[in-house]
């Protein structure tokens, strides 16, 4: 199998750089020292290899390495495990982009429906599309229905929980799930709408399933899922397991050192139909050129696989929703949350200020 | 249940800390603004709260955060999601420490075996441990299995699998561990030590429950596991489901922002039995201050669970064991890899070394 090209962003001087990225190269594959190794294939296939450094100013350097396709071994956890495992531990190295052998791409898949498919559901063929959020937690099943009614009735596209939302004794998964799937449906009956509901998963793969059977059981056809919290094999399986079903990733714990870009074009690797991320202008500090490029990494022509939806996020409101359609244009889902929710009483009218200014500004 | 208290570090100023403690204490429980939310119980319970800023110098401050115990509802993936999950995405936040309510401590339940365990598979009462692994990946089952041999003949308390080593088509999980085991079982056999093998987990939960049929298969009581990789939730339930077995945590992808010391404080909760660290003065950046500080996370008093054996790993070498031992004490596990395959042929003599110095110096 051809091999991976992975980017490592690493600040060094320039007379250190070289040695820098063979230590990199020798830590993502044979991870010993080179001598001792006489077997010919470890020699020729596995040890990584250093294809080029380029300084980008203010004593960073990019480097390019060749890791071999075949120690992924076809598990999403191992393709971590390879590109990034040990050296995530050395705080003078970012891993800024990678680019995978078409076999790899493959046999990852990618996302299950993808923008089309997500689009098909609600039955919006060239806008944007809109999402908020199911908080805060704490709150019972039937509270929390209460409010996913309340907001389906606004018209929105998606309501995905709060990623917050897990298996607790106060809200079991099974409970919420179906009492919130009924108001949303009831609320479609009475709207025409098609509001879909994306439940959270958490725990294992084995709690994950059963949570899988409570999705399915209540005809739900969106989850979402933390894969830095749940593990990207377990995602990998679930996407494998459930074709029908579209995924949206959650970016919790993605922080540190993986490049925000790339945390979104590897979610949409192991199958994200959509990609959450915290967009400029709200809680967090992403800057409008990383959101750009989260953007681009969900949307942009790789290997074939389906493109996936950006969903930015993390502190939106109403008010810029025409600033954020100029700036991500239609293939977008913008997630309104917190905002919606200090509506109150207002709630429904508000989530349907929310959907008709999304509606009317992107077509 | 009480609260979970969460240390986290931040860089601010003065002038705002308040405000960033105030925002984390909110991102980290409800996700939202205080004003609509009128249940009683999630603003009494759910809430998080300040409990305490205390500037630190250089423009940092630790900030501590009461968080609801019962928004982890028994999970280690949402324990790890509800201590640091979307705060990780800030740039200017480490989760520097955390302690939970006894009952939580004893829900997750921590090793199984422990450093008593540990020593009493290996027959080694009171002086410090010794351990190597099996590289460079890309080798077949057969010539793992030989260095494996070799390793054991000369006198090691444990061989663990390089965490690169997965279930490869070069090297499939179930025929190395076979051959290892066998290996290892023969010198055992001629020498009369005991020296235990402990294979690489990797996948998710349903291929590793296959990888611990081989494991038991193969007459085996240790594993290594990447609880970054595997996730929590899958770690904590194998930990649960195999309680006989030891349980070895690596630390790959434990990068970024969280403290070194608080994440072997939370593999041992999980059931770590032993932790393997970048010792200082290795390949790795950590300071003798930090590894002090990892080895007293695993081992001292914590909610009464059993000690995990702090394993310094990373680079070390033969003539460091005198040094590493005064500094580590007798509770450890010395790990050299790299610098012990460098002896090519005489690799049993090279390790039956470093066995002796351990025992020597450590008696």
């Amino acid at each position: 199998m051809p091999r991976l090209i992975v980017t490592y962003r690493v600040r060094s001087d320039a007379a250190s750089i070289e040695a820098r990225a063979r230590d990199i190269a020798t830590e993502q594959s044979v991870e010993m020292p080179l001598a001792p190794i006489d077997n010919a294939f470890v020699k020729s296939e596995i040890i990584g290899q250093v294809e080029g450094i380029s300084g980008t100013g203010g004593g960073l350097f990019d480097v390019r390495i060749a890791l071999s396709g075949e120690t992924v071994g076809g598990d999403a956890g191992q393709l971590l495990n390879m590109l990034f495992g040990n050296t995530s531990l050395h705080d003078d190295v970012l891993l800024r982009d990678v680019d995978v052998p078409p076999e790899l791409a493959k046999a990852f898949g990618g996302p299950n429906v993808g923008v089309r498919g997500l689009r098909e559901s609600v039955g919006a063929k060239d806008r944007a599309l809109t999402c908020s959020a199911l908080k805060p937690q704490g709150l019972p099943p039937r509270d929390l229905a209460a409010l996913a009614g309340r907001l389906a009735a606004g018209g929105l596209d998606y309501i995905k929980d709060d990623h917050g939302l897990a298996d607790q004794n106060y809200s079991p998964f099974a409970d919420r799930v179906r009492a919130c799937a009924e108001a949303i449906a009831k609320a479609n009956r009475a709207s025409g709408h098609a509001t879909r509901y994306a439940p959270s998963l958490s725990g294992d793969l084995a709690a994950i399933r059963k949570q899988m059977t409570a999705v399915r059981d209540a005809g739900l056809d969106t989850v979402l899922i933390t894969p830095m919290i749940a593990g990207w094999s377990t995602m990998q399986t679930l996407v494998r397991e459930n074709r029908d079903l579209a995924f949206i990733s959650h970016p919790a714990m993605g922080g540190g050192q993986i490049a925000p870009p790339l945390l979104a074009k590897l979610f949409r690797l192991l199958g994200a139909d959509a990609v959450v991320f915290p967009s400029f202008g709200g809680r967090f500090g992403y800057s409008p050129e990383t959101c750009r490029a989260i953007a681009g990494a969900a949307l942009g022509d790789w290997h074939g696989l389906k493109p996936a939806l950006p969903v930015p996020a993390g502190g939106m409101t109403l008010d810029r929703v025409p600033e954020l359609l100029d700036f991500y244009g239609r293939d977008v889902m913008l997630l309104i949350g917190g905002s919606l929710l200090s509506a109150k009483d207002k709630l429904t009218e508000e989530t349907a200020k929310f959907a008709e200014a999304v509606k009317r500004y992107s077509y």
